[in-house]
């Protein structure tokens, strides 16, 4: 399902849509920094935006272009996130969208815009427009890798994702690439994810499929806490696959829903990964809740616990941490229902600390993937977040002055 | 008003009060890890408690002796907390009560027990008993700073404070001793705090004064957004000032009720700024917010943000970071109302970062206590929060395993 060469194809592997990377100059170091995807063939849009009520000028923009229901084209940038900018953030943002759609041949509202990096700055708009016409010059079928390249920032890699699915007898494609890294947590923090599609859907459709989606996978990563003001998921779908159009909850849907999902689950997963500074990569199962957001509730908890995510960096096999964080998750609870394992392993049970074969434990806490499995005892519902450990690297990456 | 001598005094300054500290052998250290603070004359007490579903053995106990209204004693220890110890953990807590009780020759529910230290191990009651016993042989006017190293943990230096006012025209003295340090958080985080008073109250008024007091001290602060399972802070009052008893809210009440919470407040202030390796303090004032609840969310969610946290570390006048914490708070706001000052420096404004002396500024972020004004412009309310920086020490110190 996931060959290396569909994810290298990311956002070009369906049919229709190219892609290009630039090096405009906005980013310190010289690496890429502008990117441009782009359909020719019109596509239905569906979008989800950060929560931040200071979101950034693209933010807005981009919402806008939302609401139209199609669009043609996407145009991002790393190194600076036009946030905070007033009322110059969002003539660049809408000139940066202008600019785009004159290179591209297609309306203003037709192209999405997109920035992550500094915020307080504004936009060098003579670097964007040349990156951006250049961009455009250079989009190309294999052009995916660049654009994934040029949208990071912390990032120690790009993330890239691919699926097929068979929807009416037809080969439907999907591809995506996506940011990620410090300052995510729920409600999609600094995160983009730009999601191509060649599936026939209505945009409604489309949108009702992201809105869940997304629930249950951006929603549920946890870096640090933080929550940015430029976060966006956009998915295009170009319909150039050739499947009847899905206009209908049915089959159709439920097999492009679960292909979605597991794209966004994926990217979400290695986005928590990839945490800034990260060396442990934690799946916090929470069940037995009387509800998901309860479940929800006691798995952030734990999971953006900074003493847990210490102790994780440290192979500390530290239980008590982790039942002080289900404790004052706010949930009501029965400590003597509760049972925590770690990676299989029971170490607390009937509220107490479990007997437990040292050495087994000290394999699971080595492991780069480490499952923690709490049981609530208290009902039917569960969730799963994703996380990483807290590492000097962290403070060290997020401690060091870089205005 | 805290004369260095009176400060020293700490518990034992108050009239009629006595206190020891000993080595039994529970901190691994060898360091004071018994403490012994004593009232032969009866006193009113109050106490505040972990609101942590998995509260520890003695919270359970302690919560049980200031429903009566009255003690004589506190037996407290460090290095082992007595949590997740199930059936054994409250037998032991019951033990300990009743041993200093015994020694003490009082009332099993005269005496308050609280424990500190690793979560899920039993307490080794040997060890205990002789220190109980050994403490209570101890007991002396003198005996407050030997109970104050007595019961911290990662604290660097034992908390302890003292204040004097009138009452009646009777002098009133307050002293006291606490330990914070990492988990500290809203709600009665890891923190024992223990207050000694000679005034003479009513234990309703009493507790009804230093319920209202946490909410402005102790539930202010913000370490790293862990809760503990142990937490509580008690008052004692056996009247031995002679000022005639408060027994209604009225000017003896209020200045009453000013001393306690000078203390507390101040106690609360150096438990932040000695958060597990901290090297910076930082005051979040928060105001013009329709109600308090608002400007303590948004004070908290800044104090909370480890990407702030890191930022102060490093020095760095990342305002950007500061005003995305504000924007995610859950708060409804106005970016364009929000005014930003770092040590009185304004640094956003109108949407947009200020304009600011590079030299002002950087002199206010090398410094050890750095305020962060945040004016909402949208109401008459305010709250300020304390807490300290995130740097490689903490990490340090959370990371290192210590089971």
């Amino acid at each position: 399902m996931f060959s290396e060469k569909n994810v290298k194809a990311g956002v070009t592997f369906p049919k229709g849509f190219k892609a290009a990377g630039v090096k405009a100059g906005i980013k310190k170091s010289g690496n890429l920094d502008v990117a441009v995807i782009y359909t020719e063939k019109e596509a239905a849009i569906a979008g989800t935006f950060t929560q931040n009520a200071v979101a950034a000028a693209p933010v807005f923009v981009s919402r806008d272009v939302v609401k139209t229901g199609t669009a043609h084209a996407i145009a991002a940038n790393a190194g600076c996130a036009n946030a905070c900018t007033g009322e110059q953030g969002m003539k660049d943002a809408l000139a940066m969208q202008k600019i785009a759609a004159e290179a591209l041949g297609c309306a203003a509202n037709d192209v999405v815009v997109a920035s992550t990096g500094v915020i307080g700055v504004n936009l060098p708009m003579d670097k964007m427009e040349k990156g951006l016409k250049q961009a455009v010059a250079e989009l190309d079928e294999n052009g995916s890798e660049k654009a994934g390249n040029a949208i990071i920032t912390t990032d120690t890699y790009s993330k890239a994702c691919a699926t097929t699915v068979t929807i009416g007898g037809k080969e439907v494609r999907f591809g995506a690439i996506a940011k990620g890294s410090g300052m995510i947590q729920p409600n999609m923090a600094t995160m983009l994810c730009f999601i191509t599609t060649d599936a026939a859907i209505d945009s409604k459709l489309l949108q009702q499929a992201l809105s869940e989606i997304v629930e249950v996978s951006f929603n549920m990563i946890s870096i640090d806490g933080d929550m940015s003001t430029n976060d966006m998921c956009i998915v295009l779908a170009n319909g150039e696959a050739g499947n009847a159009k899905i206009t209908a909850v049915g089959d159709d849907y439920e097999t492009f829903k679960n292909a979605l999902q597991s794209i966004c689950q994926g990217l979400a997963k290695r986005i928590a990964a990839d945490g800034e500074g990260a060396t442990k990569f934690l799946t916090v199962n929470v069940k037995g809740t009387k509800s998901f957001a309860d479940a929800k509730t006691i798995a952030m908890s734990v999971a953006k616990s900074p003493l847990v995510k210490t102790a994780f960096f440290g192979e500390d096999p530290n239980w008590g941490r982790v039942i002080c964080a289900v404790g004052y998750a706010g949930v009501p609870m029965d400590p003597q229902k509760t049972v925590v394992k770690f990676g299989g392993i029971p170490v607390y049970a009937n509220g107490v600390g479990a007997a437990f074969d040292e050495e087994a434990l000290r394999t699971v806490m080595s492991a780069h993937d480490i499952v923690i499995d709490i049981d609530m005892g208290d009902g039917e519902e569960e969730a799963t977040v994703w996380t990483c450990d807290f590492s000097y690297e962290y403070v060290k990456i997020n401690g060091e002055y870089h205005t």
